[in-house]
């Protein structure tokens, strides 16, 4: 078939809008009409070039919601019209990542999907010309019709609209699946939050949720504030108004009682090197805990003096948000539709595919916490 | 009272031997009759100056046992001849750490402790001439007698041999201890130790305790291996005699099943930064633990990509093994004496008071394992 697809040509460049070939569903996959899209910043990061294994031509897009139009051989988790969420990080079950019970990074497909193909080593996604385009992050939602591996799509209710629910593809189950699943915040936990991004709210609203005491939110954009408030955050720092932002929220979580002080655990939502050490130097001696989620450009590292584990830190990390895709991702839509979460207000601009283009600029302009497109 | 002690009088220089004043205990301290006392690394980190905080004149030593000889008042948790190991990390069950149920690093009185001092801001050390001797981690273990605060004292059984389970109060429990309140490591588990020094050998019988399938060895040195083995390691890789020495272990604990490869916990026995990271980098992705137990060089840092931890790395460090001293270390003299785990094979020198510098010049040579001073 034929579908209309944003298409990265060439890193660096703006995507332009085409036809493409699609083939239909080989065994094991599905077809999918994707209904909306949200833009990351992982899908500029490889748009721009700055993922060194970015991989070009391709169909980006990760964070979509759709129906399934067609299953291959085999299929037997869904059906034509049901409505699903593409999952970048896939849960097949039976892989000994899956088996492991300690990590959602299900590698049944891994290698395929790092090189743009489909499990079978190929691509469903074609120029009318019929060179091969590549697949991203095995979910292309930067196409109106996508082709899937069975385990990388989450059947979700019928009845959520899919202009907000795309969300949760990456950016919402990023930010709460890192307090719920990777942290496991405790009621009455005290936690720091640096950036405050649309990555940063998602974990505010997840901390909210914990039933957290202190929130801090931490951005350099004093801009940011009002909406970090309105989702929970509780305290504001602006780093660029104190000495040592560490040290600041060292002394905002002392208490009579405790004289040490530090946050229970932080969260770098910047992918900044340098903020992630702030955020683990922040934490509390004894038994803090940090979760980098935010992607640091390539090749940089994070440093620390080995003290601040011994004398009990915790240094971790979060890929979509410890949330296994195919389980997790649904319970996260009952939260929103139930109200326990909110994502509308995060959802800043809507544009038609056409205008994907300016939803990056948006992005760079700081303007947007997330665009989505509508098909 | 009078006793002898080995005396720091600068940094760099030999121990001194002589007789010192030892005032009484104040209320909430024991006096404690020291019967043995283990030379370790960290004594040596201060005497040869390479503790930027270190102390002068000190009176060093922080692994000992010995016989409660009198208590001030107040004190009701030890009586005169009780059997007991002194504690450089106490345990007062009341301050903000101890009541937290997430770490030992107890705080009631880190800062004097920090400052060489009793928890009233004074020293009971001082010369013949009257000039005052700092205490050292709260223990000073290099005289014949000492003066401890009760929470800083672990009661344990009257038969336990002192020569032996004086290593209990630094290295065994360290070693033991990381791998069971730190990584609590399962049955079935998959381990690579970087060092096989005292502290190594005892993650290694640690592992063991634990049911650990694989236990990899690592170190330069590989007349290190046959006594390694002795402790249960199963496997032993040489740095230098491959090319990548996390990528060896990842190959090595790659199965049918898995071909990702990675140990499950690892632990940093070494102190070399360089090692730390690639203790990190040889862990599994997606639930790798690592564990820092040696102590850097002042002012090294750790480093690695984030990228390690965004997929399910995990980077922690560990003091005195996680162990509540009070509540922990006479569980271990227990397992000591129930044959659970071994002392006497590390325990490859002991020594006279007067030869303790022989002791640190052995540890130099890399010849002892432990050396222990018996008075
Ligand atoms: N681990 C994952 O699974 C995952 C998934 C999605 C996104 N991410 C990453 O999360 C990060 C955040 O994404 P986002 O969409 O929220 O980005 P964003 O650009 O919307 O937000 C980043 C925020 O950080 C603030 N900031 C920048 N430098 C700072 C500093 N030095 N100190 C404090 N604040 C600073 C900015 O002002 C901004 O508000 C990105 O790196 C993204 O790639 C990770
Ligand atoms: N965290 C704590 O509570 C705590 C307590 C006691 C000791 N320590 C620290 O633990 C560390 C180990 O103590 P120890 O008594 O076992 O020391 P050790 O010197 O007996 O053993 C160190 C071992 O590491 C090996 N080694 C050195 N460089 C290496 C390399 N690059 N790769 C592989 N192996 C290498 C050496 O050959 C040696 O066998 C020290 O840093 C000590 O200060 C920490
Ligand atoms: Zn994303
Ligand atoms: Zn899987
Ligand atoms: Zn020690
Ligand atoms: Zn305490």
């Amino acid at each position: 078939m034929r579908t209309k697809a944003a298409v990265a040509l060439e890193a660096g460049k703006p995507l332009e809008i085409m036809d493409v070939n699609l083939e239909g569903p080989k065994a094991g996959e599905v077809l999918v009409e994707i209904k909306a899209t949200g833009i990351c910043h992982t899908d500029e990061f490889t748009r721009s070039g700055g993922d060194p294994e970015g991989l070009f031509p391709a169909i980006l897009g990760h964070e979509g919601a759709g129906v399934v139009m067609e299953v291959g051989a085999g299929v037997t988790s869904v059906k034509p019209g049901d409505h699903v969420i593409p999952l970048y990080t896939p849960e097949c079950r039976a892989c000994p990542s899956c088996l492991s019970r300690k990590t959602n990074l299900c590698t049944a497909i891994r290698s395929t999907q790092g090189q743009g193909l489909m499990p079978d080593g190929t691509s469903r996604f074609s120029t009318l010309d019929g060179d091969p385009l590549f697949h991203y992050m095995g979910c292309s939602t930067f196409a109106n019709h996508t082709v899937l591996p069975e385990i990388a799509v989450a059947k979700i209710r019928e009845d959520a609209p899919f202009d907000k629910v795309c969300y949760i593809g990456c950016g919402v189950t990023t930010g709460v699946g890192a307090v719920i699943n990777t942290a496991k915040v405790e009621i009455g936990a005290k936690a720091a939050v640096f950036g405050l991004g649309g990555i940063g709210l998602n974990v505010i609203q997840g901390l909210r949720m914990a039933g957290a005491d202190m929130i801090i939110g931490v951005d350099i954009n004093p801009e940011k504030k009002a909406k970090a408030e309105y989702f929970g955050m509780t305290h504001f720092v602006n780093p660029n108004e104190v000495e040592n932002v560490a040290q600041e929220i060292v002394e905002l979580t002392k208490t009579k009682a405790d004289r040490i002080g530090g946050a229970d655990y932080s969260f770098d939502c910047t992918g900044n090197v340098e903020v992630m050490r702030a955020a683990l130097e922040c934490t509390h001696r004894g038994w803090g805990e940090s979760v980098i989620i935010g992607v640091a450009p390539a090749g940089a590292e994070i440093s620390t003096r080995p003290f601040q584990l011994v004398t009990g830190r915790v240094w971790k990390g979060s890929a979509f948000g410890g949330a296994r895709g195919r389980t997790d991702v649904p319970q996260i839509v009952e939260w929103y539709m139930d109200g326990k979460i909110e994502i509308d207000p995060m959802i800043t601009h809507t544009l038609s595919l056409d205008q994907i283009n300016t939803g990056f600029d948006l992005m760079h302009a700081g303007e947007s916490i997330r665009s989505v497109v509508v098909y």
